[in-house]
């Protein structure tokens, strides 16, 4: 029976204001992205939500991002590398004290919006996450395949969980269509869940022009920031399940 | 032969700018209570002072405060104590990841500014701070004598180190004088060092009027946020090393 | 024809991410509390708020907070009066000149969560919020009835805009009936429009136990922070117009 | 006469911790660059410096700077142009109400940190800047020659003050010697006078090479951010002084 890993960026809830319905995907998907504070986030809207992955047993991941909540951690910051590891190291310390409080631990990295697609070119940025995740401990780093950071991470013994989005087109060159473009995002419900069921099928992803691109992927983002999404998410489970995919985590 | 443990402020560089001659401090105390990024310090200064504590066999302690870098951590915040015991565990999770990544530890939990007066006297606040620290681990939390936290931490099963200020006058009452009374802080650096010593040697201190306050003190807290607290802390060391007393940590 | 301000709570999109349908809410007030950045808001997109405001005639008003995005201004700080009556003046000339620059300037001014509730007792608070509005100029105050606040602006000279909630109960003495009250907010559209229209012929509202409370309300405040307020809020402007009621700015 | 602005970093204070020592560098200089909240500075010891700068009759700037007081605005932050001038223009309107209020306003604007140094070379990020003071209105901006920001401003029809720096060493294309090498900085105090003096007569510098570079500099820059520079600072005037130049602001 095929599986595949779905993770969510949850946990961005700040001061009551929340971004996405955390409850509503915690009971969809595999595995959460859990903001730690630096791009959104405050400990007592995290820890509900850790709190709820780990009674549906969904896996923690820690969402480190760039310390800018007023950008949401949407904007590159030029920071020291050594900064940036100890800002890494910092976060997932953080997430991880509230995580063991409510019966669960961080069990893998994702790098957020800004940092997460710097580090896919920027050397020094990525090498500074890889180092900041190892000073805490082995933990899998969630990329973009052809990001930087793979080789950087597996080459220091790390494992890396190379991801697919549901619901964003790709160039033949395998990186994302930008969002200025009109096709960027897919909208078509059916096409989102198909997509999901090839890379769980097959790893792969069909781009724009027709190649098929083997992106290894093991696991798929998908979104909960608005009711749609969520709706959208719960089709796409639907779908997983009526085609016999096991959603699971890749731990 | 007597010991003492002295304890400062330290780890509150931000950004690059220092609050506290770190380096200076960390040569003289026992006990370093290092800022969390709440109140002050970001993760990399706060990664310098850990490290150069752990060089040293400086105890490192959580000074864990109100999420308020913009005030210092000196204004009280009327916050819901169910947020409070999670960003008081986000604090010294974050604070420990750091720390071990450093070869040491986070040994106990001092609240500072606004948090550490609030709970004198604010049950569900200091109740919230204990519960923030056990869902961390059985540390001992450092307070001020009087404080309505003792009972409530020492009733949960934690150890509490009271502390004395070298450098801050008693009411009979055994509470501080405030800073906006006249003779609030003590500047004769004789006075200073005697009343450190009278610690270490008695567990007691003076009051203004005479009257001698058994506060049990095993911990007492000198201050390294200027070139003279620097000299003065200093002049308290050699004058305890004079007179035969080890200054070494409560652990 | 009998005429009512409506005002809503806008600008406090953050890094991107909305909490109120701003547009929509736009083209339905007569006045926007529009965000400073202080309990959220950032420049850019508080400044797309002004301009959409000035775009509709929509009257500007300052929507003070305590400095605390994280927890989105509802947190009391005991902050020293002289700091609040700086941190007022400055909110409002940050937000005057994003507003001049996109062709309106702030109008009046309305503290938000925390302060707002604060200033309904706390008479160092009240008199600092009014003394950093007149720091700035005589502009009018939008305040609870019942206010110590009220008092306090209308003897150094201000004008006061007493508002009524369009969709909360009123205890028999004035004040709003607890969230933490099952019967707390009123949620049958048609009694919320009702409410709005008694406001707007009466100035009064009726509390829980039919007691009719003269509250000289001039402005009503609705919500537009989730879909369901945005439709709520067009239902009742529809009733007013259908009422004869004219929505217009109280200025 | 000869006359020569000396222009300094002030309103850096936040939250009571203070970064120069206000007072007696706001004795010594004609300018003051006043922190305006974003890196570094609160309202109420923003409004403290201003004050003191009206009463001596020093001249204000608005020290903008990025929204990033973790990292006292040192850090690039790669963001949106359009933000950036909202974000200018709403530090303009802060300071300008804090200082009209306490008897004086806003003159000029001088970027901080990696601001003042991005803007050198990154011509989006510059005519954001200019855009936004434009958009508050015709303030003079200060600048390093060289800037890209110059002929962009110039273009908008902004004056630019030019500046020179007290106590850093120029390589001989004009540019500072990075704070990487040994000879960045200038430590002899008559040195650094002479520096001085020699702008104030020439509006020239001399580089490490012996080059004389033509910086037609209007003002220079001294420091106050320690103990040591404030006595640097007063040794500077006196000496020019002694020589007959007349410090005075350029406006």
């Amino acid at each position: 029976m095929p599986t595949i890993d779905l993770n969510a960026d949850l946990g961005e809830t700040t001061g009551g204001i929340a971004v996405a319905d955390d409850p509503a995907m915690i009971a969809l998907v595999s595995s959460a992205n859990v903001a730690t504070g630096f791009h959104a986030g405050d400990p007592h809207d995290i820890a509900a939500t850790v709190r709820a992955a780990a009674e549906r047993g969904v896996t923690v991941g820690a969402h480190i991002g760039y310390r800018d909540p007023g950008n949401f951690g949407r904007t590159t910051l030029d920071i020291d590398p050594d900064q940036l590891a100890d800002e890494t190291l910092y976060q997932i310390g953080a997430l991880d004290a509230l995580a063991r409080a409510h019966g669960t631990k961080v069990s893998y990295v994702k790098p957020h919006g800004a940092l997460y697609n710097t580090i896919v070119h920027d050397k020094s940025q990525a090498r500074a996450v890889v180092d900041g995740v190892r000073a805490f401990g082995d933990l899998p780093l969630m990329l973009l395949p052809g990001s930087v950071a793979i080789d950087l991470a597996e080459g220091k013994g790390l494992r890396v969980i190379r991801e697919a989005f549901a619901d964003r087109n790709y160039t033949s060159a395998g990186t994302l269509v930008p969002r200025s473009e009109a096709d960027a995002v897919i909208t078509d419900p059916d096409a989102v869940a198909a997509r999901v069921l090839q890379v769980a099928t097959t790893g792969a992803v069909t781009a724009v022009d027709g190649t098929v691109l083997r992106v290894d992927a093991e696991s798929v983002c998908i979104h909960g920031d608005s009711p749609g999404a969520v709706e959208l998410s719960r089709m796409i489970v639907e779908k997983l399940r009526a085609d016999g995919i096991d959603i699971r985590s890749f731990l």
